[in-house]
């Protein structure tokens, strides 16, 4: 599958942000054979320090320019409320020809961004590998987080096509399976599968601390909202950049609701059943399709 | 914690309805050393077959008339649309100071319809016992269903203390622990961590199905629809009869997302933030605490 694209065709890859996935990154490319180096490039010496000591990395800087000097490859990984920041530190030092990436959650306002910002001279496409974890560190960063994953690669009309073959490469070396989303679909899609439903584990969590319902809540309710437990600073940028989105996600949400709420005024049973039983058959399908897809990635 | 009561003070259990639930309440029986008579009651002769072919019974009947005389408890766990007409047949036959108990989600309207058909010479509370699985039928009975599983008994002013006292040992020495709630509180709350949880997993498969967004949906959407993979009949059962509650909780997670919508409308990241990280603290402590209360139940 990749035997258009040698990993080692790349020198020196430049991974922003050495946390869970941009170490995971580094962990993954040196268990895919990568004999280059890996620049570890971030904000506070205590992380970095943490990164070269998992082995994420092999030389670790602070300097934005000093960090992508050289890189055929950089990687965006830190929160997006960082990204206008460093765009700027670094675009001057991109080399030619370089490719740039990012792993934001949301899409349409970082592709903005970064196409606005980056230099016509470097190659650049968004990405968003769908692996994670709730836990945040580089401490938890683990060579096969990406196997398997799905990762969404979102070009624009602006974006050459063999970048958008580079970075599928580039992410089914690490294991995952890829994609081609517009920013726009993306964080359209997203906003119902991932975004809403983080938002409602929150509210169900906030709904059950009156009269401590909580106490009764039992191992259902802890998957519904295992997702509440997630990092609040990186769903607050994940919200924000995605307003559309998930304002309109409510939206359907509540309409949703609502034919729920008028099922049970009428006390219509076999709307009630037909409701729960689609929702239950599409469920299913799904999971075994996912195990399905994952056993023989496509 | 069980020694002012002995299982076997009683000679003879009548379990109505022998799927999940009621086989695994034979089965933990046995495990707790009862040594008197397990009589499934049902409705399906070939269920019943297979109740006795997994040793979750010791006899076996499709007359209510017949399951129900000479035992001293009797606990129904058959869906709830199963009562009226049970009870109507099992009434006459039961024996004076016989415990009855049932096993229903929700609790105002099958308690009011036990109170209403049970003649005065038995005496009933009702229970629920937070245990199940996605699983139906007695061939996943498991002796550990209610190991430091909640079981909530909920007692009227009509209910004899005793009754209570009885029900709450029978469940303890099933592994459960125990606490006592009105019928109506426990709708009002349950219907906030459990029947509303359940309705909004339907909701977000539902509305994942257009644009095929559920296929880019992954392990945390995997998480927060578990509970729309449940029984539908058995959902419709839950809905239908703790209507008002669940009315009540769509209205107030109506409110929570309004709240959330305007807090995104205003760009509030500081109100977002207060909102995620809240509703994480409280997770977080109730997931510890959770488990620091199976440790050591009280």
């Amino acid at each position: 599958m990749h035997k258009d694209f040698d990993i080692n065709s790349l020198k020196r890859i430049c991974i922003v942000g050495a946390g869970l996935l941009g170490g995971s990154i580094g962990l993954a490319l040196r268990a895919a054979g990568f004999v280059g180096t890996r620049v570890g490039l971030g904000r506070r010496a205590i992380s970095l320090e943490k990164a070269l000591a998992c082995e994420a990395v092999d030389e670790v800087t602070l300097e934005p320019a000093e960090g992508v000097r050289g890189a055929d490859l950089v990687v965006l990984c830190t929160p997006i409320g960082h990204f206008e920041g460093l765009l700027d530190a670094m675009r001057a030092h991109l080399e030619p020809g370089a490719l740039v990436t990012d792993i934001a959650s949301t899409k349409v306002q970082v592709v903005r961004l970064c196409e606005r910002k980056l230099p016509r001279t470097v190659q650049f496409v968004g990405s968003h590998p769908m692996a994670g974890s709730e836990k945040t560190g580089v401490e938890f960063a683990r060579a096969d987080l990406f196997e398997l994953a799905l990762c969404i690669v979102t070009p624009t009309p602006r974006t050459a096509e063999s970048a958008v073959v580079r970075v599928r490469r580039f992410w089914e070396t690490l294991g995952a399976y890829t994609m081609t989303l517009s920013p726009g679909k993306h964080d359209r899609l997203l906003a119902r599968v991932s975004h809403l439903p983080h938002a409602l584990a929150t509210a169900l969590v906030t709904m059950s601390l009156t009269e401590d319902a909580i106490d009764l809540a039992g191992p259902g309710f802890a998957d519904v909202t295992r997702l509440a437990s997630g990092d609040p600073a990186m769903w607050v940028d994940i919200l924000r950049t995605n307003r559309r989105g998930v304002l309109s996600a409510i939206d359907r949400l509540t309409a949703e609701l609502q034919r729920l709420r008028r099922r049970l005024e009428r006390d219509d049973a076999a709307g009630l059943h037909k409701w729960l039983a689609g929702a239950k058959a599409a469920r299913d399908a799904w999971i075994s399709s996912r195990y399905r897809k994952r056993i023989l990635p496509s």
